[in-house]
């Protein structure tokens, strides 16, 4: 029998780019099925009744979520093409923590800057700032965070590079200045197809946050 | 050359209890330094500098952080002992996503219930109440979680057990009533010697919370 894999995502997510960037890496066919987050589908609330939330792996029927966890269930299932995962286990730990890091301070410190105003504002902004100038610094002078190819915490991290100008324009600041040494690892990055074809347009993701904060605020 | 071990932690961490139940089902020999979490060691600032947290391991020099991590990176390299992580990848992914809801949800809920009173405590008190339900869902009517050996998502959630008594003194309600089958996987989970060695007396860790709360009220 052939593998019948699904995915739930929405094309803006960050987090599901991961999902379907590691599918890529591994050259796996799979349906795509995007949700509609105002009005989830009875089949995600059905895969997901936790958390309720997207990307969700469905595999010869079972579900698989939350993003880091989905990628690594890909890189032990589909373990023809080269690993996500480093083979030592501490270069496992650092690559698992470093994820984890990213999951903890991201996606809300950049929440709290997009949703609020004047000196708190600039408090989450300085924040979302170091944290990046943190990851930059962790990456050091290697090609990927795992050394010298494409790996688990670059999956993790890459799907954010097409929401900077989202966070550059809210935030005014400029990634180019504050972490000119990641942006040339998310340009190498961007030298991979699996990465490229997933990746969308950073004006596309932007217009759709500024439609977003416009409903939040008629309501 | 022999390892050198040693877990910075302290006595009353559930996330430092899963790193001691690891090493000890592993067999493991280790020091374990004791922090004070008031006034953190040299130590745990320069092996942690990102979190300043307990615990972290330190691995001949090398340090590892978060306890889900550490959990893993020990059954990773000290292989010779039953594994703690299922060898089928779903039941990994299954086994980490309960570790993951556990980390993202009991700690918050339950100091959001102490530090709250009025309505605002009893909507966490349900909440955290409702936590344990689904975890007790989740265990069903098998004898652990991962299903007939004890696992990486029985030593996630093993540890909270010490802290109980805590929760339904500060919360007003009784596990046995409301989580009857989780109980008895708790105490299922108590005739393992790793973790009846590790678990603190319920009374201790009740008395540290109650002198830790008469602390920040004098604040």
């Amino acid at each position: 029998m052939a593998d019948e894999v699904v995915l739930l995502d929405t094309w803006a997510s960050m987090f599901g780019m991961r999902v379907r960037i590691a599918l890529a890496e591994k050259s796996v066919k799979y349906e795509l099925k995007e949700e509609n987050l105002r009005d989830k589908s009875p089949l995600l609330l059905q895969m997901n009744p936790v958390h309720k939330k997207i990307p969700v792996l469905i595999h010869n029927g079972k579900p698989i979520c939350e993003s880091a966890i989905i990628v690594q269930y890909i890189d032990e299932v589909w373990n023809h093409n080269p690993p996500l995962m480093p083979s030592d286990p501490y270069e496992r730990a650092q690559a698992r923590f470093w994820v984890d890091y990213i999951d903890k301070k991201v996606y809300d410190t950049w929440r709290k800057m997009w949703l609020s105003s004047g000196e708190e504002h600039e408090t989450w902004k300085k924040e979302l700032i170091s944290i990046f100038k943190q990851l930059e610094e962790t990456l050091g002078d290697k090609p990927f965070y795992g050394g010298e190819t494409f790996g688990f915490a670059d999956v993790g991290l890459i799907p954010f590079y097409s929401w900077f100008y989202t966070f550059e324009t809210y935030g005014n600041f400029k990634m180019e200045a504050e972490c000119p040494k990641l942006m040339v690892w998310a340009k190498r990055c961007m030298e991979r197809e699996t990465v490229s074809k997933t990746l969308p347009d950073e004006k596309k993701v932007y217009a759709y946050i500024v439609e977003i904060k416009k409903a939040l605020e008629s309501k």
